[in-house]
């Protein structure tokens, strides 16, 4: 098949192919088409991306605008969860009952309309983490980790002083930004990790220069994040000492910094680096990382990128089998609505603690209350898992044939898949080729192209996907 | 006059009142009716507030909800521009192609939509202050002055190193959070300002200690905002001395915290501090900041809760006829859309320093645009004009005469105006007060109540405010 797959690249990928194999699929011959309905037949490209009308809006907005049809392998940074123009999202829109909320946004936290209880219970916490029984919605990614590490620090003071009642000097220095109103408390974060770009976000961040530099921020503890090899059940021994060691690294930190009086107050790490080039651990990575936060620190779960289906499960953390829950949960992106789940004793003490004018939009839960429903009824957890293994087993397929162009480290859980490429010039190339091929990717990290398909992404995209992307390798060699 | 007014508010103010002056006003019997067509003729109550049904819905979500029909005075924290189900709102959501960007919500940095630019010249652009050339849209207010932050802290970096390409060692160490990378840079502001909670403003944030309580913070000065006698054209020479310190105060923690080290690259203030209590300062004060900014400091004019119109012009920093115009001015509210404008300089010099998923809401664009168009139209700016009037000249009244309690400080700009009561616990109670008789209203400060009418609120509207303020005020005595 290795060899099936070279002699195809060779072929120019711009020419029509008419012999092709019986399934349809150009990338594999073994398969059979087994989607009996295909509303999206393919990619159908005109024009070079971007395409002439494109260019004018482009020279308008410096930006870009795309007018073929494409196959969107990238869905606005994993945001759009069940496809575009949905019909259960349009029938939203055109239910006259909603109106009311789309022209007139409610401060959610004074003014909560009607539905706000309903759609939450429907949306948010139909697919809630096991143990989180609060749900806290905000505006967007960076707005929901920014309140969670709030709340974090909230119940770290209120356990330190073992009441919720601040002394009379803590209510004096708080307001001017002095100990011990504003206490000089910390958060453990990892190299590679991506938590937003709001100043209490960024000091946790530590993927690329260019989104920390000339930024003051906060002297927090860093520990190293484990860099594998892949695929993780290949290389399972070395794997396992590089993150026994970062957990010890880990560990040590908690308890220096503790012992120097710059308490962690808690840790924050996402299940799959995805900014800092989709960098995985073991479930048994994050199991243990969960008992070392025993030291008295709350252990946050970003799932902004990860969270939302992609994977195969609602969250990607569900994956570990944590014996005890994570403290706070955080989404945005996919979930429509940011916001962060949060389990008893993280729901603040006195009211406008965690507070903001808006806190969220109802749009948002309007919509993601269907898009709860679609993913329930259309079993699209499934389909995840099982584009997924279409696409994962492509990309191995990928890096293990004679290299026209060196591609490793495939990896992935569900349809939420990345390839590294050496050359990061190369890497962008093959984005373009592909784009221009009609199919839309993404990087991340300095080498890496993330997959990031919505849900209603079918196994017959993910051939699809993989026909092109071939092709389009096969130009750049 | 004093005495009708007194007479009045004796009268119980939940019977029927047959004997009203010509007017048809209450509160004031020499102004005549002016609006030909009254759509609003009223509030209708018909229960409490909150009422049965409410009570239900507020079991459930700790909330409230309002299902009389009222006169609202506070529009979820002055967040509703043009009332509620304006009908050039309600076009935009009916109208077929808008659907897209409702459904399909695009990451505004790598794929603006096709009407984008069109929308941010005929909204945003359509109304920027004079000197502004630039605009950046975010999704809230706190992203909004997070990212001027650091458009201010880039500035400021590149103007010391005279170059915007950093050292090896910046790079280095900006992804670890340390210096040289991360700067000790600080941010002026003032004491009682308000800029948001999300850790990067709440460091600029000084008004109630519950926002800020068991945070970390920055280090960074905090100047006093002066804290004058109203009306302000009345104790004009005494303001005049309280301001001159503030100045002077504001001048020297720039100097000697730029002699230290520790460089002021901006300083940040509300043209009325509205959170802190609706306290204003003399134009001639904000024009006397901007020249102390020439410190070599960016000036960031915060018109999150002032733009928009509601003091008679869309930001309500025009008023003070600055002659060289601030350098960063944001927004969000009223406007929709949060963001900010920028000057030239202050634009990023590289892509992706300023940058976040969503940035903004397309849909926001949507009805700003419209919004823009109906304060144009509907001549909205006057009207804020002339309703002010009615309604300071109300509460003006109110304070003068013998007082069954004890209110003062009456002040505002167009229709932004706020009074004080003497105890906290009786402003809030007049609040409530207020809102069982149909008038929706909200705190600000300790003491204040604040008012923010959308711009469709008329000189009708503002007298049957007065009128029921009256009356509640009557029942409190």
């Amino acid at each position: 098949m290795a060899s099936s797959i070279l002699s195809r690249r060779l072929a120019s990928s711009l020419r029509p192919s008419p012999g092709l194999s019986a399934s349809g699929y150009r990338h594999q011959q073994t398969i059979a088409k087994r989607v009996e309905e295909v509303e999206f037949d393919g990619p159908c490209m005109k024009t070079e991306v971007p395409g002439p009308r494109s260019k004018i809006l482009a020279q308008q907005l410096e930006g870009i605008q795309s007018v073929n049809r494409m196959l969107d392998v990238y869905t606005q940074t994993a945001s759009i969860p069940i496809g575009y123009n949905h019909p259960a999202l349009t029938k939203v829109m055109t239910d006259p009952k909603n109106m009311g909320t789309f022209v007139n946004r409610p401060a959610l936290g004074m003014m909560p309309p009607e539905q706000f209880f309903e759609k939450l219970v429907n949306g948010l916490m139909a697919v809630a983490p096991k143990g989180f029984s609060w749900v806290q919605t905000m505006a967007c990614g960076s707005c929901s980790n920014e309140n969670a590490y709030k709340a974090i620090f909230i119940w770290y003071r209120n356990k330190m002083r073992g009441t919720s009642e601040p002394t009379p000097e803590e209510v004096r220095t708080s307001v001017i930004n002095q100990v011990p109103g504003c206490p000089d408390l910390t958060l453990l974060s990892f190299m590679g990790g991506f938590h937003g770009r709001t100043l209490g976000c960024l000091a946790t961040t530590h993927t690329k220069a260019i989104q920390k530099l000339d930024m003051p921020s906060f002297d927090w503890p860093i520990a190293p994040f484990p860099q594998l090899r892949y695929p993780l059940d290949t290389f399972k021994r070395e794997n396992a000492q590089e993150e026994a060691h970062c957990l010890e690294e880990a560990e040590d930190l908690i308890v220096k910094w503790n012992q120097k009086g710059r308490h962690v107050a808690g840790v924050v790490i996402e299940p799959i680096q995805a900014e800092g080039g989709d960098n995985h651990a073991s479930f048994d990575f994050y199991r243990k990382l969960r008992g070392i936060t025993k030291h008295g620190c709350a252990f946050l779960v970003d799932e902004v990128q990860t969270g939302g289906g992609s994977t195969g499960k609602i969250w990607a953390h569900e994956h570990w089998g944590l014996d005890d829950p994570a403290d706070i949960v955080s989404f945005s992106k996919k979930m429509l609505t940011g916001g962060y789940y949060q389990k008893d004793g993280f729901q603040t003490d006195m009211p406008f603690r965690i507070f903001n004018m808006w806190l969220g939009d109802h749009t948002k839960n309007l919509l993601l209350t269907e898009v709860i429903k679609v993913i329930k009824t259309e079993n699209l957890l499934d389909q995840a898992k099982r584009s997924g293994k279409v696409m994962l087993e492509g990309l191995y397929n990928l890096q293990v044939i004679p290299p026209p162009l060196p591609l490793s480290r495939a990896r992935g859980i569900g349809t939420f898949c990345a390839i590294d490429v050496k050359v990061e010039d190369t890497c962008n190339n093959l984005i373009l080729k592909a784009r221009n091929k009609g199919v839309v990717l993404g990087g991340c990290g300095t080498q890496s192209i993330r997959f990031r398909p919505a849900l209603v992404f079918t196994e017959h995209h993910a051939h699809l996907f993989l026909d092109i992307f071939n092709d389009a390798i096969a130009e750049l060699k």
